[in-house]
């Protein structure tokens, strides 16, 4: 049976390269960044040439890169701590309505302390319109949140669109970058916003390296308090083995960008073209051309999507699902819904995301095994017998 | 010239076999321990796995450890995540005056929210009296934070003894665990707080994982909103690399403990007898015995830490110091100034920390060549040229 991994939105195996950059510092080398012997200079020295090569993935000034630990706390330090630095303005939050919960939540943990959060709707493809940022905001407007890519329906939102918006109302913009960094080119001169998260894991670094990239002079408050590291905006000790990691995974996502991109855009247009017409009953989900290089994601009718990862799983292959049931929140993916996915379908959610280790030959496994399992599910659904017979 | 180090206090070399666990996930071992499929399930197992051995070094029931990314936020989630779950209790907070920064400032973020932060003096080993904290425990008081063992000056706390205090009185207390947890016996039940910090680095872990203990039952604020992972106490990706390597280091320390110990204190023991009577003006800083194994701790006169740091590095020797120039903070350490050390032999602070590797002769070598370093630090001070005069 063949070991088919199509799960790069959950997580990356660590490239070769970016086990090696990280070795010696999981060894015998030694040393706090923030020591003032020979040990602790040259961690510091990797570190900073670390935050270097994660800055020219995004292309931004080494001094704006704040190392954290994973995108959860990079949109946590986000939202909450640009809102809290600059409540004086108001204490009124935009998000789109398909951000990831990290944003979601830490905006609705703002509320015990006077902040209020608006959802900004999306089109059936899951695209937010820069007009309905504009038509929301007020002037008491202190941050608007827009995820640049989704991982559930892989859509691209038109940030430097939102982006021209929000600096004509002199609002602050986010914008959680975590999966696309890396994986698309992004360039935050040209996205024009004030923050982004990024996520090492995302491009084949390690866990434990993300980073939050905060535009000059942006005024933020700290989510960790303690020591002086990363210029008081975050402090901890420095995970210095992971962030060495990150920096030699941006450089590589950076060389091998334009050859990542042709490739796994060509492996994810066959199975957005093929699944449908293989399977009957399936959507597409999120945007037809304007998504993520390495993501195919659909909703299979009536099937449930628990079902069908654990059948895949059997047959070899990992996938994801934003099926109620595969998640602990047990409720419909609040992405799907804000599509307009109707309930029932979007239980059928299944996300293959492909990585530069996916072949020709791991998509056409799917092609035959998919069906057949669609099959199977089928025929042990109530509500597909009832459709058969005209039912439902 | 030998290459000793001597900072363990500041960050602890990575043991081989706790690299051996990680290799596997930083390699082609991919999966996040919230998927479903088997690569996601054979990460969870992995993570649960390290739960146990976790929690088997502190005596806890593995669903009370909560993973984070460093001993600082352990520290953060601890102070600011107990307050804020327990704020209708009250809003005073209790602290040592020697606790590390990262609870002294967390106490200090609470302000904005209307929190205040009292701190409970120490004697001139450092030590904190239980009768101090029973004595200013008041209605409204929500949280006692004692640190088990400090970092400067290496001494232990009562915490038992504070703990019954705080049971007494209905306070819930969090003992920063972090210097000492994987280096002396930690066993919850008999220590009897209500959350622990604890780091895998100071006990030969990766950096990047770390831990809270929290008691079961026990309300808790949680810093990092998104996912459920951590039974929604902290979300995030879990670091499992370094999360797997924390569990083998854990086991390692606790099978090795007693070894340890013993190795350690001798080599500490021989430092704080040999020290004050080669280099003059010399006097050791906290606990005599009450300590870290493997902490020695000193001021020395007339001299001023960074040079001595830097004459030691040229030698060699790794050391480190909490004098004003060589923190960020440029300012006294102010867990020097709690016990009466005067400011300017505060200045001379130097702290050397032994690890499992240092050897006698590494011991040796520095009662070689800190004599000299002082003598050359001392022809060079002009307030050491007024002392000889007998100006001052």
């Amino acid at each position: 049976m063949p070991d088919i991994y199509m799960d790069h939105i959950s997580a990356n195996p660590v490239l070769p390269e970016v086990q090696q950059a990280m070795l010696p510092y999981l060894g015998e080398r030694v040393g706090n960044p923030s020591s003032l012997h020979k040990w602790g200079q040259a961690a510091r020295d990797d570190v900073e040439a670390a935050r270097e090569k994660v800055a020219a993935l995004i292309g931004a000034d080494p001094s704006e890169i704040i190392f954290t630990s994973c995108g959860t706390e990079s949109n946590n330090l986000a939202v909450k701590g640009l809102a809290l630095a600059n409540e004086k303005k108001g204490r009124h939050i935009l998000c789109s309505a398909v951000e990831h919960t990290s944003v979601l939540s830490s905006a609705k943990a703002l509320k015990r302390v006077g902040f209020e959060t608006e959802l900004v709707p999306v089109d059936r493809f899951g695209r937010v319109s820069p007009e309905d940022v504009q038509k929301r905001i007020r002037p008491d407007t202190v941050l608007v949140s827009v995820m640049q890519a989704n991982n559930e329906i892989g859509t691209i939102e038109p940030i430097a669109e939102i982006s021209k918006v929000t600096k004509e109302r002199g609002v602050l913009f986010h914008t959680d970058a975590v999966a696309s960094a890396g994986n698309i080119p992004v360039n935050v001169k040209t996205l024009g916003a004030d923050a982004l998260s990024l996520s090492a894991n995302q491009f084949y670094g390690p866990p434990g390296a993300a980073a939050l990239w905060l535009r000059q002079g942006t005024r933020l408050t700290p989510l960790l308090d303690g020591g002086f590291q990363e210029e008081n905006r975050r402090a901890g000790l420095e995970n210095f083995p992971a962030v060495i990691g990150m920096g030699k995974a941006a450089e590589l996502a950076l060389a091998d960008m334009p050859h990542r991109l042709v490739y796994l855009q060509g492996l994810r247009d066959k199975m957005i073209q093929i699944i449908p017409s293989i399977v009957p009953h399936t959507v597409q989900t999120g945007h037809p051309s304007e998504r993520l290089p390495g993501h195919a994601s659909f909703c299979i009718g009536f099937i449930e999507g628990e079902g069908m990862l654990l059948w895949l799983d059997d047959s070899g292959i990992a996938a994801s699902s934003v099926s109620a049931c595969t998640s602990k929140a047990l409720k419909t993916s609040h992405v799907l819904l804000a599509t307009g996915m109707e309930t029932a379908l979007a239980q059928g959610s299944v996300v293959f995301s492909l990585g530069i280790k996916n072949t020709e030959e791991d998509v056409d496994y799917v092609f035959e095994m998919l069906p057949r399992i669609v099959d199977k599910l089928r025929k042990m659904s109530p509500t597909y017998a009832k459709f058969l017979k005209g039912v439902v």
